[in-house]
């Protein structure tokens, strides 16, 4: 097997949790989350996966503050893959998850994420029951939002291929694999080989690691022809031997420097639409 | 590798689910459980895994009930290993999840079941947080009780391993592996490679399968050197192409046909205790 040359480096800066006393670099205003899109898009990445904070740094639902941040993002770099998150970690209600879906123009998500199952974090469950993979899932067809499946554990993989012969999900399909959380599926070759026997035909793939396991994961899927997910969001540090705090930039432009190694190049955002089969975006400039 | 000769038949005949409108063999009454034990023994079960209904087919926590259903199954079968549920499928309380464990003299449980993560059943999602499940594990150490480790996916064999590296569960380790419930790990061969590879050292493992998976996931065991779990909790049909209704004792009987032709027979409950390794246990006969 010989992988493509190009892979995607889907940017995951903020997330839920890192709070600057714990991870000072972690981007929270629209300002600085758009700033650290255009560092990472410089280094290579072309997705960006975006959660929204308030001025407390408390995650929000609220698609007001979700708006701020894609028009920062959008207009300091316009050809990005605008990715949102629906989470539901701290929040359950289909209502509040799915609001960022309705935003328009040139805010609108290309992409959402879609976690396919329940399961623990460290911290407590994470719950996401049938109905509301479902209803997400529709919203998201409706509106023309390709799901960025989250998949923690083997079971997740065969639940994207049973709504995938459903009809629920279609195509394309892009798979984002987390391994390394304490309560999914740890980072082995065994789970590895789980996950992608059972993933839909077709789908495009890659490997996020939660904290110590990001950088093994995405160059486990750099090695096997997949893509990356990389960011603060999923690992606070640079050097895990040392802790010290990483910037988004910096964990950019490492797993650039290992693809490089392989012979892989980071793909451009008209590339990476390309690759995961995403609609041709235009977005004015600024 | 060449399996043992001998392998367990933990029998599940009641579960939280079936109903005699549905599942017209279903036993639900003490002496409706403890006859179906009966012949189950006799036809080569040596556990029992068991659950408590009320007068109306609805499942129950409470230990009274769980008593008279325990003292009938002993008065029936006096060697039986006895094994209780802490099920948080219809209630989560910690309190009223481990009351079953305070069962003592005759009726002293030496197993309970003990899920290892939430997940999502096709009805929707079963929480347990990793409190409940350390919690449940802990009351389990402290009266003696061995837990049967639930795992529903690739993750939940890896936490069963990072709760035995940090001695939150101790040894003997028995892990039932249930296949092919939509929305966790379905049975493939790399889904059974996957939790094989990760569960604890030395453990003894079973593979259930929900619904038309029960045999697949039973006869795969029984050719790797595993054990088995069968029983209306599980699956309510003989033959999943006529949707003939099964009883528990035909359940048990195939599952026993099928090891013959493979050289194994199934363990009484002295030599069941020897391979899990619980402790040898007298009870006084009826």
């Amino acid at each position: 097997m010989s992988p493509p040359d190009k892979f995607i480096v889907n940017l995951c800066p903020t997330g839920m949790v890192p709070r600057k006393a714990r991870v000072p670099h972690v981007p929270i205003t629209p300002e600085e989350i758009a700033a650290d899109v255009r560092r990472c898009h410089d280094a290579g990445a072309s997705m960006a996966h975006l959660h929204a904070r308030d001025d407390d740094e408390e995650a929000t639902w609220r698609p007001e503050r979700f708006r701020e941040i894609c028009e920062a993002v959008v207009a300091e770099v316009p050809d990005i893959v605008l990715v949102v998150t629906t989470s539901g970690r701290n929040w359950s209600e289909l209502e509040k998850r799915s609001a960022v879906l309705d935003l328009d123009g040139q805010v609108k998500p290309e992409m959402a994420s879609l976690t396919l199952g329940s399961m623990n974090f460290p911290t407590g469950p994470s719950v996401n029951s049938p109905e509301t993979i479902v209803g997400l899932a529709s919203a998201m067809n409706e509106r023309g939002i390709v799901p960025e499946l989250e998949i923690f554990d083997a079971g997740m993989a065969d639940y994207a291929r049973h709504l995938a012969d459903r009809g629920v999900l279609k195509p394309p399909y892009y798979c984002n694999v987390l391994f390394g959380s304490k309560g999914t599926a740890s980072l082995s070759a065994a789970n590895a080989a789980a996950v992608l026997a059972a993933l839909p035909a077709g789908a495009t793939w890659a490997f996020a690691g939660i904290g110590r396991f990001q950088q093994a994961a995405n160059t486990a899927a750099l090695a096997l022809g997949g893509h990356v997910r990389v960011g603060l969001e999923d690992n606070p540090y640079y050097d895990w031997s040392e802790r010290t705090p990483a910037t988004n930039a910096r964990l950019v432009e490492r797993v650039v420097r290992i693809a490089a190694e392989l012979g892989r190049e980071p793909a451009d955002p008209v590339e990476a639409r390309e690759l995961i089969g995403l609609a041709p975006v235009k977005r004015d400039p600024a």
